[in-house]
């Protein structure tokens, strides 16, 4: 999730040297896949989250919890999968009190029943540092799994509901973007503290997309992940980023409009589905965001090429060096 | 794995109130338990291991790997599953390190030769606390799974292995033990660093044990779960305890040896399988022991009554009221 170029290379370590086998994917998906063989699928992900890195340093353990929950799901949601178990491991600093413990059953409580899943085992133990969550979702899919590699040339690139409101709502809580109405602040910190995983759309676009991935490390991160895997380039067209009203509040009260969108696009926590699907599916993702009464923006095109290519407003094509993280 | 009685206070209020489907086992098992329908079923535990709680606090990241994953490989052992993959999420105090990662991936890629599993999936990221990592295991297993409950009347009660070495290990590596030879100091640190998942034994045992667990609390406190799961007691003859050759030179050491004996199966970290089985058993546990070339140890049997009973070298019952850890 957080990460830096040591860790990319580690990862790559363990993809080659340890996750040798089908199942793993090469640890180049958002999940791993195991073939049941009877048409069913089951898809696999595990992440870890960390107070203080993933969330504010000062987050409830409830808080804490239904993030790293939310966010692995977001990696099912990539997949195309239903989600059903899950298991969690939780690192807790000190002894657990029973008033945190009982906020965090309750917080998770809730997510179970939205997202229709139950705890099926995990482990907690005591630690001398922060608290620390990692969680394991099982979920099923049938049929082709939604994966990163697929696009084609000419594909259109989507992206659904809106970008940079998780990396706003990070600045909100430090204390940022005072100029803003408190309710706009309060969604942007709802939508860095509470991911939602488009789970309906994820289901919903195997046989529509070509390929996709959920946009946690960032738009140019993710759109970058795709454009290596598929051996091609991802044009982004800036100008098309779909932005929250909070979002474009803030893009219009900065300076430089351009580099206020870069930004966005560079951030993480977005845990929106970046997706390829030829442009003949054009009226079916149009019913689909109708359908989910989710937006999906079309942001840009699949190209020869490599890397991530950002189209400004007056047409220039830049590739971007600086995609922002680095994850894998 | 360690605890307190406010993390069992936790662990029940996760199972009551999060847990509350078939293929969770009421959090109450070694590991989760989904039935595929077709004679399959994938069993599926998670664990977390930190270094200086369940390590030596100056472990390397090699060897906190190494004792996540055997400690959850034990778990799919206790539950007679045949492990296939893994998935590993690890906090990485500060930036990896290239020779600590490769160290870590050597060691990995030969526990994994060693117990035929591959990683799948998985997480890095950064801490500002100590090395953790969570593992999660799946296995395959075929007809009944071997799980706590199911223990009858009369049963004999069965240990494999060698038990307190453990804890001893860890004595040793703190500077303890120095009366000992050099070679049963190293014997009971690689015990400790690097316990041994009863994998071979743990499959054989469907259809011959009623009920069984690993023991990773301690024997008395694993006896305990076994006790409460069965509403039964489970008498424990503490001369029946196998020691190991450094065990009981540990013991003769001692100036009172029963005081020695409790310590012993109070202490954690034994990795051993405890399991019930009918007397009518016994040739085929012999022939077990003698096929996996694994000391097996009748060390007990399960009465009415609860809780843990020690039979001491007088004959006398003596109902254990600190079994040690009080982990669920």
């Amino acid at each position: 999730m957080s990460s830096g170029r040591g860790e990319f290379a580690f990862i790559a370590t363990l993809a080659k040297q340890l996750a040798n086998v089908p199942q793993s994917l090469g640890l180049a998906d958002d999940a791993a896949v195991l073939d049941l063989g009877d048409g069913r699928q089951l898809v696999i992900a595990a992440d870890m989250v960390q107070a203080g890195v993933h969330t504010l340093a000062d987050a409830t353990p409830a808080q804490i919890a239904s993030k790293a929950l939310r966010t692995n799901l977001s990696d099912l949601a990539a997949m195309g999968a239903e989600p059903a178990f899950y298991l969690s491991t939780i690192a807790w600093p000190g002894a657990p009190m029973p008033e945190l413990t009982d906020a965090l059953v309750n917080q998770l409580a809730k997510d179970q029943a939205e997202f229709g899943i139950a705890l099926i085992g995990g482990d907690t133990i005591s630690t001398s540092g922060p608290m620390s969550i990692s969680i394991t979702v099982l979920g099923w899919a049938k049929g082709p799994i939604l994966r990163r590699i697929g696009a084609q040339i000419g594909d259109d690139v989507w992206v659904s509901g809106s970008i940079g409101d998780g990396y706003l709502g990070l600045l909100a809580a430090q204390g940022g973007l005072e100029f803003m109405p408190a309710d706009a602040r309060d969604y942007l910190l709802r939508r860095y503290e509470y991911p939602d995983p488009r789970l309906a759309l994820g289901a919903a676009l195997n046989g529509v997309a070509h390929c996709g991935l959920d946009v946690s490390d960032g738009l140019f991160a993710d759109a970058a992940h795709l454009a290596a895997q598929n051996d091609a380039a991802v044009q982004i067209d800036l100008e098309a980023i779909p932005l929250s009203p909070a979002a474009q509040l803030y893009v219009a009260h900065e300076s430089d409009r351009q580099v206020a969108l870069l930004r966005l696009a560079r951030s993480g926590d977005d845990y929106e589905l970046l997706f390829c699907a030829a442009k003949e599916e054009r009226p079916a993702i149009a019913a689909l965001a109708a359908k989910l009464n989710l937006d999906i923006t079309r942001i840009g095109r699949v190209s020869d090429g490599e890397g991530v290519v950002a189209r400004t407003d007056n047409g220039n094509l830049q590739t971007m060096h600086d995609v922002g993280f680095t994850h894998f």
